[in-house]
């Protein structure tokens, strides 16, 4: 039970403790009832079908649970799959961990907070330092182990933190490469900029988007926790300052096709934009390529423009 | 003094009080100093020189005064201009209203104040009913005075409360051809829709974007506004009814290339869009087709694609 | 016999007589013969499969037949589907009516004539007024029974008639609101816009688009029933009061892209258009709420930029 | 007298008879009226200004009128200008051709239309062979004496027939080596495709739009003719050879936007939409390209993507 | 064995000797191993599956290997596809020569070759005129045996070089009709074009696109091929004439969206680029139509919009 | 004469020695001939105009001529203007450096040279390391002296050179932060990515684009020059090593739509686009936000979509 789903070969025969992601109710055209399950681990997902499921079955896995998984790795149609043996539900009671079954960001939420910390000292603007320190303590919790999307890049438990952590480095190297910019705003635009998706999203397990982040939408989310930050902060609402922390947020998808209801008018909330998309695309063709052998291309990415990208052998 | 601008004639003397929508300081190729102005009143505008300014004269004739202009109204490259033969200015002690010079809504205040009072009356959601009288309330005498566009359709005092009337004029004759509308919830969004341009611009003399408008937005201003009335009258702000009248502000631009966070997703929404659209286009034609003669083309209009329109000469 | 397709339960055993709507041969991978069909009654479609046909039922079961289906109301990846027990061909002499199994406008067409007659009335210019009569005479039948469309909006029996009253309707409302525009000219374009669909589509059973439809297109063929039916009235084919109604019914897409040869150019024309576009989406979104549970998300539409709609649940 | 435009030099004196292509009234700054002039003969145009016109000057003095023009040739900002020494207005009595001041197409009239006449036999399909002989035998004056277009290319005398006749040359060409084309489909589409601009266009001197073109457009003015034409001839207008034909003329923008109601879905309409991009992007390329010294560029080309083209100087 | 592929009938057994073009190995639902295959000769492809495939088979009936194939021609889902009576290998040993499975170019290599030849000979220009002449014979083989694309037009053995001379006969007769065009530039740019494509794709048999095609592409690798071609023979790369061939073929693609580096700025490599869309879309109109019914439309086109083309019935 | 451009103050008398960057001869409306002079240093531009020029002023005053200029600074419609009162050209023996008048980069050439350097040392990889010393070494003058572009970003002297070190500098930061980045593969790439520039562009004073510029493009020239250095160092021009290093300079401006004949396939690729837009765009925001009042925004930057930039008052 020590070893992770992707770490069995072809042909061998499983049995291991996994999250069941999804799980549909289907019928065979010979009219038979069957489950279409998804498994889960820190180490990649397997699908499989569960034949002749009964009516028990069908209540018992659901998505969300915890099973014990027998049977077989096969390949079908060039994929991996498992042919079930068996399963069977594991209750509370026996002492798993929910995070041994989803990918988590690779610095622990310890050495993130510490970091984050010591940028935050750097904020040195104080309504911008005091709206910061008071939204991460408000949402500190879902900051740290929430995803930074349902799908496309960092959707992994604590990608959130982990991507904004990713962006604030990026921030404080470019702010040493180029002293015009104001190190302070772009430091505290970064932080926060991704904050509303604690609001958006559902959480890190079986990610979705909430009613409010489809009606709303997390770039106006943040926005609205900035003003509530400063209402309750008693920061001049009408000062440049809070303006244009608020603009560095609402602007940072950089086009408003991308959502965005103003477009980047400060350098700072520009240079927000270019590290945001720098850090997204550097993550995506990261995680493809770690699945590619060299000498040979990804899959297409579909968030960058549905691009393969190859994988060099290299002499060196 | 009681003739309007554009009731002079080409060739005609002109005395006439006005008001001193532009000045600009100019040299002319021999290094002499004038003025270009522009004067304006109810009725339009002309433009004209006044050569050879003295300090005195840069001094006093600035963008927004009030002025006596004496001169002859002229042709050049086809557009009425006038020769200025003198200007005086005009104090306040002289006992003008700022009202005859700038253009205004067909109806008065008090009318639409009556007839929305009336609509808001049907919006028997209490928490949207609440919120809509809290803000009109708030914002009652910029609502009624401010225009609502800096330069394309009802660009004139007033402008903002006449668009929005005119769309719950358009909004009740639609609900009541589709009963499957909810129609409290598109009056209260209509309403509603472009209350943040009092915010967004400076006011109905010499109309500009503020900063706040230029770095936030008309669309998140409002927003912003509806979610301090409910923290003030203690609305549920997770409460759906309040989720669905923000989304309605947040997508009425329908396309998020035109600055909304979010496309509508709800059928009011949509609607509130297209009735936007519908009443903009159609005060942007008639005003163009009121300066054309039958059997003649309008100018480009920038905002309907450029496109030119034909006024008809029928033989009815 | 009396209930309808949709008012069945999953599970529960059907007995039902339905039109045929499309049939497809198909071969199992084993290589035995079935067919893949589609029965549609006024409330709704459903599929199923009929194993082991024989060369007899293939010729019997051919798209637009009508028959007795039993079996029993299944799901199949989470779609009803039938599982089919017996299939019988209904004919003719049984006595039934094709309109039980085709989906109809919820208004009579008596009652969309008289008051499509009504309006007619108050096309006062005699050009227009004679075309209209000349053209819904010549095509009365057709214009009444025909869809709006093959998929998108209106595709149903007397959709066509239904979309356009609902048009005339807002025409009504809206040149109320906005006493500038011509209503006699806002009805007649409105009436005739899509009136070549009785020409480019092939009937209300199976919609397909014609030869005709596909090379011509449904625009420039009532403009040409228009000219057809100057010339059968003797109009002058010059007068100014014929070239607008002309343009009317060949820019009433709006957009190039969308197939008008010429873009709106008359206030009139552009108001048809936007009518059409408000009145086709309220269609869609409709139809597509109708069929989703408050709190819930319409599937996408794909006419309508692939939106997803939700249904509030609203506490009202 | 015998000079042309384009053949003075700078700072040489003319004496010269043109055509006044274009007369404005304008106004100086110190208040006088002059005529901002434009003159035109076969070689090209010049520009100037007759200072301190009178009214009688600038009642003789309209667009459209021949003159007899004295000055002398100048530079004005790079481009050459006429100082006027003197104007007088040239009667009809005093016998000058018009075409001696309108460029006209490098072929003659007769020229054309026998070479066109011998294409026409190869039409075997009586369908389109008494559809093109009927209009070309309607509209023989104007399509032999029409422009192209109002600016673009072929914008001279014959540009229409001389267009239409390369055209037929590229069609029979590409018809010899790709002999799976029906050549004489495409030699009708190619003949009748743009005669539609008889009636969009004003005529060949002063070339404007006409309400006619500007509300239907050349396309759908062509259809119609055919139409007539086929009524006419008593030809079937549910035929499919009829249907193609149309087909051919409606599609030939190929691209919606560009104005055709139906893209091109025979090979032959989209061969026809293909020869009309080569003809006139050559044409344009030419023309430009002749004014241009080698390795030199052009000015931008509008209707080219506003690209500029490079005149190699080449050691051939 | 002499029937080809598209000669058999549905429900006809077959005997055949053909190319396996494509070979997946897969699984049932119950976990059984079978090989989905394409077979494929100069008349056609068609689909089977191999049912219970022991590793042996898997191991030899690998893409590229030629097989004797019986079974019997059967219709899945309208899709003619062969049941699989029995596979067995075709050695070199038994003399079949690969060209019998693949379509080739509907000229012989030396026809195209000697044809090719006349037209060098028309390069007058001694720079041209030697790379010309250097790169057709350094790639002589591979120019005449390559296809000109993986998929979409001439996809065919020898493509490359049919697509070639079908393009330079049509350089020939626009050349003709416009003699403003200097035709050595216009014909040493069409031969050497899509030169590039023997570096880029793997090959006339199971073409894919190399590395080197992916990363560098045909535009810059045929470039490349004429600068050192210029090296070798000693050719002034400075001079002007050498400057135009590159341009030629760097700015075919017409549009920097389609990959050409720089945009058509001679007015040959504008007519380079529009004959090179008119071959290649005749060819794939061509290959679409010749499988259609008279009276009905080809299957959609990628390369061509996604159109549907129509196939006249017509009369004559 | 110490005194630079901008820093004399409006209506300041000027006497100073300055590049004569652009004359042109025009003429008054009264036919005198006068020069529209624009005068820079390393300060910034003044334009004037000297008044009744004589033909040997005209041909003494040439562009790129260094000339003493006596006169006033003015305002003219809100810009700089100088009144001149004298001109005398100032010949090369006077003992003038032309770097006084031409704005060059903030680092000295010396200490680029030896920065650039150090990063050369960290390219371990020998195939891109020697061809980035033998292209450094190539092109060491120009590289240090042209401008990275003709208006756009970095149109100064060194402004190549300069860019590069700035970007070299970000991928120092970003190789740092991303380990899984090849660095050496990107400082190649970022090096090298410009350099075709020094082929492309005229020179540092007057900068245009040459006719190989305008015909091939930077993009191709530099592959080009890898491609022969490759010949020269016997390096193999079919490693990978050499294909990916030519795919980081073809793909460089990541859009086709840009130029790039291939869109980024490698990670490093990707990178190197954006690194690229970075320092660009924080160039140009810098510039202009330099001539910007706090409070107030930039003029429309149109490299930068078109956008102003707003530069903050901030209260820290």
């Amino acid at each position: 039970m020590l070893k992770k789903i992707s770490e069995y070969n072809v042909d061998e025969e499983m049995d291991i403790v996994v999250l069941l992601k999804h799980a549909d109710v289907r019928t065979t055209k010979t009219g038979k009832q069957y489950l279409a399950l998804t498994f889960e681990d820190t180490s990649g997902q397997i699908r499989g079908n569960f034949w002749d499921a009964s009516s028990t079955d069908v209540d018992n896995y659901q998505s969300g649970t915890v099973v014990e998984l027998s049977g077989k790795k096969e390949l079908y149609q060039n994929t991996p799959q498992v042919k079930i043996y068996g399963l069977r539900l594991v209750g509370e009671e026996e002492g798993f961990d929910m995070s041994q079954f989803v990918k988590a960001a690779p610095i622990s939420v310890e050495d993130m907070q510490a970091e984050l910390n010591k940028d935050v000292f750097e904020i040195t603007n104080p309504t911008w330092n005091r709206i910061v320190r008071f939204l991460l303590q408000k949402y500190q919790i879902n900051f740290y182990s929430y995803p930074a999307a349902k799908t496309n890049h960092h959707a992994i438990k604590g990608g959130l933190a982990f991507h904004t952590l990713s962006m604030v480095r990026l921030a404080q190297s470019i702010s040493a490469l180029y002293p015009q910019l104001n190190k302070p705003l772009l430091l505290a635009g970064t932080i926060l900029h991704d904050l509303g998706k604690t609001i958006e999203l559902t959480g890190p397990v079986g990610t979705e988007y909430t009613v409010t982040g489809n009606l709303i939408g997390h770039i106006v989310l943040i926005d609205e926790e900035i003003i509530k930050a400063a209402t309750e902060l008693k920061i001049d609402e009408q000062s440049e300052d809070f303006l244009v922390l608020r603009h560095m947020v609402l602007s940072h998808h950089g086009l408003q096709e991308y959502g965005s209801p103003v477009r980047p008018a400060l350098m700072e909330a520009d240079v927000l934009h270019e590290i945001d998309m720098l850090d997204a695309s550097l993550y995506m063709m990261t995680e493809a390529l770690d699945k590619t052998t060299p000498g040979q291309y990804t899959d297409r990415i579909f968030a960058l423009d549905n691009r393969r990208f190859y994988k060099p052998k290299l002499s060196e």
